[in-house]
């Protein structure tokens, strides 16, 4: 486990289940913050339709102001609307999505699995011609909030045709935060049967505390990239009050415990969760942050 | 992974952490609870000297009423007073404790670890002669607050003369919330070479997010048997504000996932941890309770 790779997601994924209404201005200081804390890969916001997601409508001005850092900047985008509003901007990268069960996606994206594919392509198309690098995301790989279990094969041929398409690498998300580490273990490893676990990246909802276990699952079987959200960030639409992303700040801590060098300073990186905190107003759910809020509150009764 | 021994430890290491009271009326009502949610193992107080912790002062009253249901109930005994007190109780088996670092055991015990041995003898002695089974518990297996990392040797040495004293069982107490998987993996590997899997326990605390990927470990590695605690009850003495043991919902939440019959009813473990909830006047940190307690509150809310 030489080097694990940490897509920093809590900007898009995380705030997008946030009611409370971040501004543009204090989404770029977070950026930086991010960046000095050490985070590498950060997703910076979503070109979805903006009445879709209030919380990211503002993604032109963030992604057109981003602090120039030694960070590659992702942006989701839906569709070639969006992609054309997000090659606008200073993002680096980009990131399409679908989800592995046909119902999900329809509420979604209001079309059949097979019917995305095409506009998918498209849009992978468009983003080589412009000479950048496009990540796929599948959703409810581990379980739909309206089909139930979702079949590997399923998520097997979409991930060939998403390769196949050029998509550079594959999110395998958790989206309601159901799994549990044994059929993680499981599915990957009949995953891995077809696909580069090199390509593959685990996407982990913590809402039912699964997060991290899930994620040292995907290192052992080989799969060394991880999204995580800076404090926990987010939350699930399915139930408002849950936890939301598997929080950075745990994984961080689990690989540097472990002998990995994440490149990610946890204090500067706690402090900018306890910073969001602040704004949103509610406490995030990771327990490492909670522990270090503890202990410096004690440090500072010690004073 | 065909059965899985879970030890609810909340009302004894839970609650020693908390600093709100409850009464002895109280515990009776969250013991016949937490049967009733198919709780099978239940550690109920600790005969420790009332002065140490007035939480648990009301030892004598709460394991002399003890609801007649099947459950094997246990007490921690620190010492032979302590167990001549549990005795004249319903208690059915008991516990002796010391640590694997001689600093935080002299702070608990004020006596080396050599010293400590021919106490904890004599007291498995007297166990064994009343015709009761008692359990080891070993702390700081996996970091000392005082003297940090803690040789897996000292670890394997202790459990060894534990064992041959005639502890039925040891369980290894990640004590400040430390550790993480891979070392979990690493350690236990080393300690199965000289102890049998069946004789261990994995005893976590969740103070950095880590406690259900460690207990995931143990299961892999063969260690069936967890120490848990309701709602993730507990705190750590050293960071206060932290999260507590491991919470029973979210072990019990993987392993039905995974297919492992717990016996244990989610929803009445669920209800019972939102009751003490209510009565220690704070959110406990089980991530699958809060998310259990936001799927009702939307649901009642729909109603």
């Amino acid at each position: 486990m030489a080097e694990v790779k940490i897509v920093e997601v809590g900007l898009r994924d995380g705030l997008q289940n946030e009611p409370a209404m971040l501004s543009a201005e204090l989404k770029r200081e977070l950026i930086s913050r991010l960046a000095e804390a050490g985070v590498k890969h950060l997703e910076v916001t979503s070109f979805v339709h903006p009445k879709w997601i209030p919380q990211l409508s503002d993604a032109d001005l963030v992604a057109s102001n981003l602090p120039d850092l030694p960070v590659t900047y992702r942006a989701l985008v839906p569709n070639r609307q969006g992609l054309e509003r997000a090659l606008k901007t200073g993002v680096d990268e980009y990131a399409v999505f679908m989800s592995a069960s046909d119902t999900h996606n329809r509420k979604n994206i209001n079309k059949s699995m097979k019917e995305t594919l095409p506009v998918l392509k498209e849009v992978v198309d468009l983003a080589h011609q412009e000479g950048k690098r496009i990540r796929g995301y599948v959703s409810t790989v581990f379980g739909c909030p309206y089909e139930g279990e979702v079949p590997v094969k399923t998520v097997a041929w979409l991930c060939e045709h998403l390769l196949q398409m050029g998509v550079y690498e594959i999110s395998l998300g958790d989206t309601i935060g159901v799994a549990a580490p044994q059929e993680v273990k499981q599915k990957l490893n009949e995953l891995l049967t077809v696909l580069p676990a090199s390509r593959l990246a685990g996407h982990f909802h913590d809402t039912r505390g699964t997060g991290l276990a899930n994620a040292y699952v995907c290192l052992e079987a080989g799969v060394h990239t991880l999204d995580t959200s800076f404090g926990g960030l987010g939350g699930c639409p399915y139930a408002p009050g849950a936890a939301g992303n598997l929080a950075t700040e745990d994984l961080v801590y689990m690989l540097e415990r472990s002998g990995v060098k994440t490149g990610i300073d946890l204090n500067r990186l706690c402090e900018t969760s306890l910073y969001v905190q602040k704004h949103l107003n509610k406490p995030l759910p990771s327990k490492f942050l909670k522990s270090y809020a503890a202990e410096r509150k004690k440090q500072k009764e010690g004073q």
